[in-house]
């Protein structure tokens, strides 16, 4: 958990499919709605797919980030957030994360669920960035998904071609004891 | 993750402050929208309190069950789900995650915190229970929280009173590959 940092930069170095398999399993491990595992997970790999996933993604970043303003505007630019997303063809592998919308607790089950990935991809040695494209229907036609599966991040996975420090432990500005005080 | 289990039986042995120190400073280590952590925890051990908590939830829990019907029904029933909460007041620290429903991906970025809380609770040898009572407003009114923070769950925790061994890793039915296919 300390160590891990967002990656946005990938070698093209391929994943061992072990390595795969225990980030997928990892997704099968959290506690969720009713025991249902309400999300799916596809793997995309194809260069011409994430190519395509790219551009959708892209279109989508422009109109958002066109339509930014005030303090979230300033907040992406001083992270370097920028509409553009290379580490969407670079990365060797894709996994989205579609919740089931037709079970209960379905997006705080598939965000357990994710949560569990990111840290399963740390473990392998690979990097990760939970990225949210703004609009999803790119995504639910590119990977012809069901009405009830809805995309809520797509992880590229690989090898990171950036270092960034592990952060420190961050401020306790928001813990309570007992109940909510100004 | 393989070896945490849900708890819902607890001793009444107190929690090292060490250990839940560990435990709260693993909620600031996720990944958050914008970079944000849009979420409170409060950290309730009064005895008085907990009560309280446990008679509010128990009261939309009967509400709930009684408007269950079909196969969600007889699931819960199955897993031995029941208004009956006992461990609210069983655990000796019940921690309340609420998300900042004012911040960019709010609720995304609360479950990736409680996720990285219940690996860090089994990480201390402790137990928790996702708990997610079906409407939140006795949590609000006895917590005082602003109308911005949305009780997410409540994560009783403390050493565990019941032994479950742990789960194997369960079936990859809903893993794709390129794109999703019936």
């Amino acid at each position: 958990m300390q160590g891990r940092r967002t990656i946005r930069s990938y070698k093209k170095e391929p994943i061992d499919e072990e390595s795969l398999q225990r980030i997928l399993d990892a997704a099968t491990l959290p506690p969720t709605g009713a025991d249902l595992l309400p999300y799916t997970v596809i793997v995309v790999r194809d260069s011409g797919r994430k190519s395509r996933i790219r551009q959708g993604a892209e279109e989508v970043e422009m109109r958002y980030h066109d339509s930014l303003t005030g303090r979230l505007k300033e907040r992406f630019n001083s992270m370097g957030v920028s509409p553009v997303k290379p580490f969407l063809t670079d990365a060797p592998i894709l996994l989205i994360v579609a919740g089931d919308k037709s079970k209960p607790y379905w997006q705080e089950s598939t965000w357990l669920a994710i949560a569990y990935m990111i840290l399963a991809i740390e473990n392998e040695g690979l990097g990760s960035v939970t990225y949210t494209p703004p609009d999803t229907g790119f995504l639910s036609e590119l990977l012809r998904l069901p009405d009830n599966l809805q995309p809520q991040v797509v992880l590229p996975i690989g090898f990171a071609a950036e270092q960034i420090p592990p952060k420190s432990s961050r401020p306790q500005g928001r813990i309570y004891l007992e109940e909510f005080t100004d």
